[in-house]
């Protein structure tokens, strides 16, 4: 129970706008035992039949950036990071079905809601961690990363395209922003050879990115480094599911699209002014 | 080839804002080929190891809205539709670790991006179909839906809340914009039972239309729905992958996030005006 209650402070404020850093102290550290492979050092939740053994980053960004060829940013995190668990583990991994993930691309079959190396990586955490709250706390944190972090980082020995994308701010976990922020930055169309090439090596850095949190999780040195986000903060004091209002939930980052709305004008004195006469 | 060219035809008209009314005559039929088990009619695409068998919509909503409360509108939409074809056809789908969809509740962990019974679906067209080009044409017909049904429909005879929920156009396929619309609508709080009793019946209506869907596609007679998004297509014009811009791509609705903000301002004159000085 402890465990738990710690783990929803976590998710409790990141609902409020901003995660802030939480550690899994001793006093709440997951209940993982032995896999039943142990010579593979491989560990597992209580209850749970998908193990986890610890992976490289560096070779997970190498896989990840080879597999978005095979079938694009969802396939490519999560194939890159099953692929291995299925050579150091073996079953169930090398059964699993990953090629059903390629329908993540461009925000699930080219929709552009949310970006598929996100999704991939929130499934990867669905597969292998049995707590709901915990798997809302990795997921808000890869997902606060995501939003802030200028990407794409990696830089691969053996380029598929010879070209250093520049990097920017995605601001967004959705993939049409994403991108769209991108080729506003960089100064490239959506179609073009480039912005493919940026979305590939983005893909290497979620991949090692959810690698790098399931190792500390599954070695119970989890350490959320989820940023405070201000805005999302700011709106949710109202419109959170605690706040006056009530009438909504969830961790993304509000501005990019409602600052700039007639209700929120650069959150100008209005606003609240309409708020008040409620 | 013909085929995969006719498939295309949909997803481009996705991508420039509406997909209109395709139909796979017969020249365009999917490559659909007798399962291992063809006592239990089931068929399944040339070179997929996963088969499926008709389902019953009103199987599929009863089971929706009862595995909502069991992993919430993800797990809801993947599992009322794999537990039935593990019934009809059993392996690989017996083994399939449904349990791992619960990480789409709340667009993905709470984070509010994609709805989860979308999200579910669209897993599922990954797992059963193979071909990218039919993926995005399914996803698309089932999005563009979402985004203008009056949502939800379903009446169950056993409900877990005895309330009927009214209805309301969700306008957007993102978990936060569509259940807050509803609560503005319906005047509920997002954290009400009311609000959880009409995203359980939303999860039995999406895995009712997916079922729908998939009946049709595997039976030869797959029609798109999928309205013409007259907004989408506007912008799509200059923003498309195709447009004189080519900085976007995806087939969601614009306007909710778009329309009002200080660049697209109504639509008004001034933005085309600020386009031409490019």
């Amino acid at each position: 129970m402890e465990r738990r209650k710690a783990i929803k402070l976590a998710a409790g404020a990141v609902a409020a706008g901003g995660a802030g850093a939480i550690t899994l102290t001793s006093a709440f550290k997951p209940k993982i035992q032995p896999a039943d492979k142990p010579q593979n050092l491989a560990c597992k939740e209580e209850g749970s039949n998908w193990a986890y053994a610890r992976l490289d980053p560096e070779e997970t960004k190498k896989r990840a950036y080879n597999d978005y060829s095979k079938g694009s940013c969802m396939f490519g995190v999560f194939n890159s990071i099953v692929s291995q668990l299925a050579e150091k583990i073996g079953e169930p991994f090398s059964s699993f079905p990953t090629q059903m993930m390629k329908y993540g691309h461009g925000g699930i079959g080219g929709y552009g809601t949310v970006c598929g190396a996100l999704n991939g990586a929130a499934a990867l955490t669905g597969l292998l961690i049995k707590e709901k709250e915990v798997q809302n706390a990795l997921i808000a944190d890869l997902f606060l990363w995501y939003e802030k972090k200028p990407f794409p980082q990696f830089k691969p020995t053996k380029p598929i395209l010879d070209f250093t994308p520049p990097v920017s701010v995605a601001g967004s976990v959705l993939c049409h922003a994403s991108t769209t922020n991108w080729g506003k930055s960089a100064g490239y169309t959506i179609k073009s050879k480039e912005r493919k090439e940026r979305c590939r090596r983005l893909t290497a850095d979620v991949a090692a990115q959810t690698v790098d949190m399931l190792n500390r999780y599954f070695e119970n040195n989890f350490v959320s480094h989820a940023q405070d986000n201000e805005t999302a903060r700011t709106c949710m004091t109202c419109h959170g599911s605690e706040g006056k209002l009530g009438n909504t939930s969830g961790g993304m980052d509000c501005s990019p699209c409602h600052e700039e709305s007639l209700g929120h004008k650069l959150f100008s004195g209005a606003h609240y002014k309409i708020m008040d006469k409620r």
